[in-house]
């Protein structure tokens, strides 16, 4: 029996590891709103153990870890991360399907946490099933840790893990997230992204007034507009002073791994619908600018009536939600500092600035032997050599394993490019599914068979 | 039997004349939203006719208008104009009560339309009651046109008035609205604003995207940013070329007039809990500049996530909702043309620009006979002079009527200061109301007086 028997295997289970997915997607787990998110704990708890895992719901201050292991002690280890918590589905309207009842159309499951990310660690745990199934046991450990707060920016995650780290102790993290390329090969990714998330509220009189008002009364949202128009320019880039100064010079052989990855800008830009491509640093290289580039987002921005129709209304108060994306070796605190400086010194001293996440960009030498034994998995697994990413668009708390555990982190991402993740009608790819166990077996078989190889 | 007579009669039936106008509050009419509009007009023509008005339900295209006449034939005639639709009474938590359950607390009935402005129509209607109770008959001819459409800028009124001149012809238009001075003292107002209410929106890709995305995809939101800082500057003046263009020199009589009203800025600003008023072309002198400013209004901005925490999105869409509030000589139309040329020369021809409310500012000559005919009669309802203002800071419908029509418009706010309309806790100060329905009373008789006299 080999690997080949387990691909076999997995291939003889769609059904039914497709309505084990479902049973995940069905249960609401919005972090942000507290919404069902101990309730996934536990059920993906009890679905892995239905795989074979020993699995545990450990609480943190808000919402509960989900770890498990499996396999034989002291042999090299493999650590899987991720977040079984989602996004909220709003706008609801804007969903052809309920976002908690998945559905497939076209070869994808429509469902909140589709690809992001139930879909994906899912994966990692129907391939230790199907392993395990076909081949009796594991030749190496395979370890979990499954998040419920991601989506606002993984609070209890670090000091979980510094706290457990002889639990955690591994050789390797590997994380399952974001998509594939755009033409469907799949990626192996070294680095993601950090994060300064906040939440910034200027406030006029002490109640909305009638819009007559604003002959003479000072008005929050002209104050905010003001306000934001400080903090980007129309170039695009980021005008908070000092905002640059700790972004990493790029390495030759990181700019040469992004220039291998093809771009078809015109096919971009006709799926999003848009004219042409960001101006930024990098002018609008799609790929530098989406791995290398940090940029200042606005997530939201809320003042006075939301509703259809006129209503003439002096709002009392406006907010902007902001998200700052970081590349190493910029730092969140530091970014918030400079952010906070420069209001003041604007005449913003007023301004309610609210801290609501940070994250650490990471990125993982190219160089590291593991990184060809990923590539070499993905491959068997897919039937085609995946694109090596240095880094990638989206945030996430690679940097807490790195730091604590002193281990490279890997992401393969197993969705598609169409995956509409934090947007209405989030997918997964079905083959996606099923690739992503296949390479999760691999992995398992590959590393082993690295480790057994330097003995 | 004389005019002391109707207010002991008015005084003596204050609970009765309180619940009447109840039972007009507690209908919903939120014309922006379509709710309850109709049932509001047959309420208000079957409350009329119970005050011995003759009174119809006319259709228009949109909200019904309830006319009501009422006197001999032939007589001088006053025309009474008013609204019974209200605002939306959301951000309904900030509601110390049901918006549409009044109640009286501190000697105000707080709900949805106490002041603005079904309170004070009301006034007119319950004046005419009395007057024939006590009198048995009117000295002149009372028409009344309430119309359901003020709150989304009045579409059907000026239609409707154009091509209902005869039922209309009237010697003077009467209207109630706004508020009287901070002091209580109460005003003669000779003028309304105009207004070009708009709703501007951008578009960037054509789905919310995952806020990574923001690297490479344009965002609508911080187009809009800069779009909106192009309006108006940090000073508070409206940057659209052309826009100050049409405005009326002031005449010294004006300014007199204005200056002659009290005004205690430090008690404003407590009020208001803010540290100063604006700034603009007349410094932070009040009156001026509610009176006599041109605004620029931010009534409403939504752009992607809404909740509570933190979200990630890439929003696709962005609206800003503009009230500009106009001063004689400016024209609603016009200032459309150059809201729209002004962006299309700034790179944003592509924004959809709704228009969703046109009104004409409007000023009678002060030297009119007949505004020191109102002035004695508001001094003999309410025991005190009134201050003469040329003008206001609210907009509305006068300009039809005095185009139309061929007659001076005079304003008697019956509200007070704190009235908090188009806010939450609207209110109607008790007195007020009374004050109103006598005033209503006193001006049915003065102006009789007036015209006897001239004959």
């Amino acid at each position: 029996m080999s690997l080949a028997h387990v691909y076999s295997y997995i291939d003889s289970q769609r059904e039914v590891f497709l309505e084990d997915l479902f049973q995940l997607l069905r249960q609401r787990s919005i972090s942000t709103q507290d919404d069902g998110v101990q309730e996934c704990a536990e059920l993906l708890a009890r679905q892995m153990r239905e795989a074979g895992i020993e699995a545990t719901v450990m609480p943190t201050p808000r919402h509960p870890i989900v770890y498990g292991e499996v396999g034989p002690d002291g042999a090299p280890t493999i650590l899987i991360y991720g977040h079984y918590d989602v996004q909220p589905p709003e706008p609801l309207e804007l969903w052809e399907s309920d976002p908690f009842n998945p559905v497939i159309r076209d070869g994808k499951i429509f469902a909140r946490g589709a690809s992001d990310n139930k879909g994906q660690l899912f994966a990692h745990v129907k391939a230790v099933q199907a392993y395990l199934k076909v081949l009796g046991k594991l030749p190496l450990k395979v370890k979990f840790i499954f998040e419920g707060e991601e989506e606002i920016s993984s609070p209890s995650l670090e000091p979980f893990v510094a706290s457990h780290k002889d639990l955690l102790k591994t050789d390797v993290c590997i994380f399952s997230d974001s998509h594939v390329q755009e033409n469907g090969r799949p990626l192996v990714v070294l680095g993601l992204k950090g994060m300064l998330y906040v939440q910034i509220t200027l406030k006029g009189a002490n109640r909305d007034l009638h819009s007559m008002r604003a002959a003479a009364v000072p008005s929050p949202v002209w104050r905010l507009i003001h306000l934001l128009s400080t903090l980007r320019g129309e170039d695009g880039l980021v005008r908070i002073p000092g905002f640059y100064d700790d972004v990493r010079p790029l390495l030759p052989e990181e700019i040469a791994a992004v220039e291998a990855i093809p771009c078809d800008k015109d096919a971009l830009c006709a799926d999003l619908g848009i004219p042409a491509l960001l101006q930024n640093r990098n002018g609008d290289d799609y790929y530098k600018n989406m791995i290398f580039e940090p940029t200042c987002n606005i997530a939201g921005l809320k003042a006075g009536y939301q509703g259809v129709g006129a209503k003439t209304v002096l709002p009392c108060t406006a907010t902007a939600k902001l998200d700052l994306r970081l590349v190493p070796d910029q730092k969140p605190e530091r970014i918030l500092e400079l952010l906070k400086d420069h209001l003041a010194k604007n005449g913003y001293a007023d301004a309610e600035i609210e801290p609501l996440g940070f994250l650490t960009p990471s990125r993982t030498p190219i160089t590291h032997p593991l990184v060809e034994v990923a590539r070499d998995a993905v491959a068997d697994a897919y039937g085609v050599d995946p694109y090596i990413y240095p880094g990638i668009g989206g945030a996430g708390p690679n940097y807490i394993f790195e730091k604590h555990l002193g281990v490279p982190c890997i992401t393969i991402p197993f969705a598609a490019a169409d995956q509409n993740n934090h947007a209405p009608n989030e997918s997964m790819i079905v083959d996606g599914y099923f690739n992503g166990i296949k390479t999760g077996a691999s992995l398992i078989h590959q590393i082993a068979a690295f480790y057994a190889a330097k003995k």
